[in-house]
């Protein structure tokens, strides 16, 4: 049932039209894993700097994440800067230091090289190909990507997405990726590059979960108070991967399930900066909405 | 269970990025009753010029609408271009000719004035009320409306409000007539003007229902080959009323069940110009999209 992320930790400085926050703790990996630790003990692979707090690592293993694949090097972790425009849609790169991460070669630890479920968060796709070469026999494997990618590394792309189970792309990227402006389209044109499935996240207007065997469409979950969506691409992948973890398999009604958890999670997390909001909540408070979703959605 | 609609009957000239059409039927009430025709037969009030097509009324009738209710003016019939960027979100109305609608006052014949379903198509919110004001007792009244009464007849629409049942609005309308960026937000404003329940659509990303003891969200019917969208609102509501007439309550659940209903048929709208895609559909045919459907959204 092991669930292994390969991604980032980082440090960030977000602004949106209503507040501000420098040196957030964030990063795809911080939190995904901070996601899937409300259903299993996910294990973290990434790379951060001397100047990483040690109470970060503490909070993360309080959660039930576990570190041993931190690398802690030299130099600056990963600092990443962002603004979003005042409808939530549009984010601006503010600035990106990549420190530690110019240099990052993941090694996936020993102990967790059996991991049966793995998720690739945004990175170099040849990056998240080494990582994952490095995982002996994983049954179900996920990557997410970035438009960065599309653009300057789509032929690494384009051979990651023969490796791999699952893509997540939000509609821009995959827009960007195949060239059709219809969503549906679009993911048709995704799953023919190789990878089984496709989920295709649409922000406020929830995701859909396509691939041979299932078409799968669930809205977001209705939150009325975003503070700042940072994490909540990787929180709703760390909710599904995490319950595909903990129920042991990947079938398209398990997935079905798992796109439920995710929109959860993701919902908790856009609620105030950074891992906190995501990562102070009980099982009874993920229950109690996980609940009202399924309310909003069943006929 | 009797069904009225009041509105508009026209003919389109409609443009799109890959192809276009002179005079097609149209009008907010025809796609409604083309719509609702599949589930029960509706009673259309309107107003036509003497250049009607008598195959146009014919078509109607065949498909089960009772067109009693259309009222023969001289002059020529109401007509509306319009054209639609390519990612068919941004419409531009090209030209509007009034001509009989322009002196209309809606007569609900007397044979429909006990209807217990009412449909209010797009018109002057004060026209709308006036047609309501000559329904006996009516059970459950939904009103449309559009970003020009919104502007121009604010407080007539804030009038009509209360004494109706449900409106529906689509996004862009929402947050003009509340002045919220957020949808959920949005909604639960208007639901504070008067309307039990409020509808939003939300184009290819579907629509929501809110009301005191209810909140359903549901995704489009992935569509992939939209060639004109027109009229696909209002078969939206065709649909959604059709079922609830047929039903015969306007129960939360059967509301929910109606959202299905009018999903289904607005999808078949947009597949063609005209009321032809709709009109010509078998209740197998019907059938299979809701099965369909409900697969989609079925966790």
């Amino acid at each position: 049932m092991s669930l292994l992320v390969i991604g980032t930790l980082a440090y960030d400085d977000i602004e949106t039209a209503y507040d501000s926050r420098k040196g957030v703790l964030g990063g795809s990996a911080t939190y995904f894993a901070i996601a899937a630790s409300h259903y299993t003990d996910p294990h973290l692979v990434g790379v951060v700097g001397t100047d990483f707090a040690k109470e970060d690592i503490a909070a993360m293993q309080k959660s039930g994440v576990n570190t041993t694949g931190v690398e802690i090097v030299e130099g600056k972790t990963f600092r990443w800067g962002g603004r979003y425009e005042k409808d939530w849609n549009t984010r601006h790169t503010t600035f990106t230091e990549l420190n530690v991460l110019e240099t990052f070669e993941p090694k996936v630890p020993e102990a967790s090289r059996d991991s049966k479920f793995v998720f690739l968060a945004n990175a170099a796709p040849a990056v998240q190909l080494h990582a994952l070469e490095q995982v002996t026999k994983p049954e179900f494997v996920m990557a997410d990507t970035m438009n960065l990618w599309i653009d300057i590394a789509k032929d690494d792309l384009l051979n990651l997405l023969k490796h791999i189970d699952a893509i997540v792309l939000n509609d821009e990227e995959a827009r960007m990726l195949t060239g059709e402006a219809n969503l549906i389209t679009a993911a048709n044109r995704v799953l023919e590059m190789g990878p089984k499935y496709v989920i295709l996240k649409k922000g406020e207007h929830g995701a859909f979960l396509i691939g041979p065997d299932v078409h799968f469409s669930l809205p977001a979950y209705p939150v009325t108070n975003v503070v700042d969506p940072t994490g909540a691409g990787d929180s709703f992948a760390g909710g599904f991967m995490g319950h595909i973890a903990a129920t042991g398999n990947a079938s398209s009604q398990t997935m079905r399930q798992a796109m439920v958890h995710g929109t959860v999670t993701a919902s908790f997390c856009v609620e105030d900066f950074g891992i906190q909001p995501l990562a102070n909540r009980t099982a009874d408070e993920l229950a109690a909405r996980h609940k009202e979703l399924m309310s909003i959605v069943t006929v």
